[in-house]
């Protein structure tokens, strides 16, 4: 704790982006926060476009 | 916001059904709470059957 | 399953678009899908604004 | 209800642990909160290590 | 990790209920995935009956 | 999107803490997604001690 959940499109994520997440957001939120920053964890889930949608539509189809 | 988390069973799930969930979910979200249609998000989530289980069995077991 | 989960903001929200909610997404999904009405599942989460930012500032603050 | 999410790492996850975890917790929640066993759900999402961060370093670098 | 999410109904839950679930999900968890007890986690959620609806109605009105 | 959930000790948290997460996370996410901040969504959840445990015991009891 504190725990930080990452939701992002699957089709413009890849494993550079995911571990410079990590890194980046445990610091900014470990700052913040003042918990230490062995305490935050980062929980990355990968959404593909089709099953994302806001304003009627799925982002695949924009 | 609003924001929708809707959990499908993969198996049963195809694009036809997810894109009619975020189109019609989203215009009843919108009506009943009368955020504007564009702010309505919607997010799917494809469980497979064996990792989703009731009364202590997955469902691909029933 | 189906299990929706539906985030709203606390300040908005109420009890008779709650319930109404409930009755409508269901009846939606249940359409859509062709679960049984009896099986589809809405969890409601309402958000204080000043917990939900979004372009770096609180909705409480817009 | 009651509900239960368990996140876990897809690499050390198997169908034979996944059932048992559906089997065992369940009956554990339902003797605990006094909820027959038919109302306990269990939703289980396996995340590779790559996307699961502690410490700013993801799970797959330790 | 491994990460677990509980949701329960506020209105049937109290302290002595969740003490309890923390400590025997978590050693139920433990046995089964092989992780050690120091790295289980448990999150509990308590939802308001009105905020959880089945067959289209909320829980308040069952 | 991106969406992005925090878990916070509601015991530890405030309106500064919060705002300044909301700021600073948005901005981190943006940078190294590409996404435009418009677009990023911070989501903040408070969590009672008595609710989050560790271990087998809740973090109230540590």
């Amino acid at each position: 704790m504190p725990l930080v959940e990452i939701y992002l499109w699957k089709e413009t994520s890849d494993e550079f982006k995911k571990e410079k997440l990590i890194k980046e957001v445990s610091k900014c939120v470990s700052e913040i926060t003042g918990a230490p920053l062995e305490a935050v964890e980062i929980l990355i889930t990968e959404i593909p476009k089709a099953n994302w949608g806001k304003g009627g539509a799925p982002a695949s189809k924009w």
